[in-house]
């Protein structure tokens, strides 16, 4: 991505320069843009959202976020189907879905503030078996891995952290591990994360 | 599928005969699903979902009905996040997707009384952009459409209905269209409704 000096932006994915009045549409403030991620305080879930809005309406990929599962209990019909009780599900499945040049892909987004390894921890057992279903089905299955403290967030692929999750000594896995199995996902603006890029080199280049 | 006297039930698609057990499991009463279709009343989205339940377990496919989207407006904290004011929001994509075969399926089920053809007035603009997005990728994309009085059910690709949608003269799509058009899926025990077999038939058979 090449940031030009009157704010333009060149995306290599499109291989289009952004206008500024893209740029409008798409942030909040130019305040907000130009704060690094660092100081800004890292939001994973809000950038993966912007990417997919971005890959969808460029039409290079087609990735929801599943909602958060909610158990209905009680609806006010007296009010116009008004929900009165309701709780918050486990996701029992992964965060994100969707479809690229065919494939179907299927992945689960963690961040850690820890500096030496992605603790396995957050990871239910539910999403373990759901993944390897995916990966039966010869779907793409991964998860993006972010680490706060260095701003860097990386594309591993399920089978490598299933196979950890299973069979690993550890209860985490280690940052350098992550580091040389994973790829690197690059920061831009249009989109936030290039996660395509990530994907291509991961599953389309063999 | 074969049934057998001893309600056991031989299924094709597993090569498996099923055993009471499993049955029982899988149904809340033998009277329910001695019932013939037409007499219970068609539930073609409970069929549906017990169809993909019963390809999920098998390993078959892996396809979800997503939720139906609720906005919530307010949660109350103090008892342990309990929503106390949401609303249901227009399901802006379709209810399935999944994985098949590596292939992205993405489908909408719609069921209609009429004996002579499907109306295209419940199918939302937001639906057919989600599928015409779908179908950009590469993916597969069909509606299951029932028609109730005559207990039929019929694949039908997306391609097919959106075109009809955007350039029909007609708001409805024929029933003897939709006959000869779509792919008839049959009704079974386990699963309810064989539309793996539809699905190989329209798309992976040529």
């Amino acid at each position: 991505m090449i940031k030009y000096p009157n704010g333009k932006i060149y995306d290599p994915e499109t291989k289009q320069i952004q206008t500024s009045k893209a740029q409008k549409t798409r942030t909040k403030s130019k305040e907000e843009v130009s704060l690094s991620a660092a100081n800004r305080g890292m939001d994973l879930e809000r950038d993966i959202n912007l990417s997919c809005d971005f890959y969808r309406e460029k039409d290079l990929a087609l990735i929801y976020k599943r909602p958060t599962p909610i158990n209905v209990v009680k609806v006010d019909y007296s009010k116009g189907a008004k929900i009165i009780n309701a709780y918050y599900e486990e996701q029992s499945t992964t965060d994100y879905n969707g479809v690229y040049k065919g494939r179907y892909l299927d992945f689960e987004a963690k961040m850690t503030k820890s500096k030496t390894s992605f603790p396995l921890n957050n990871i239910t057992k539910h999403q373990i078996t759901h993944l390897k279903k995916v990966i039966l089905q010869n779907g793409i299955a991964f998860f993006i891995i972010a680490f706060s403290t260095y701003d860097k967030i990386y594309l591993l692929d399920a089978s490598f952290v299933i196979d950890f999750y299973e069979h690993g000594e550890r209860k985490s896995i280690p940052y350098e591990v992550i580091k040389q199995e994973g790829i690197e996902i690059k920061r831009g603006y249009y989109p936030r994360l290039y996660f395509l890029e990530a994907i291509d080199t991961q599953y389309f280049s063999k």
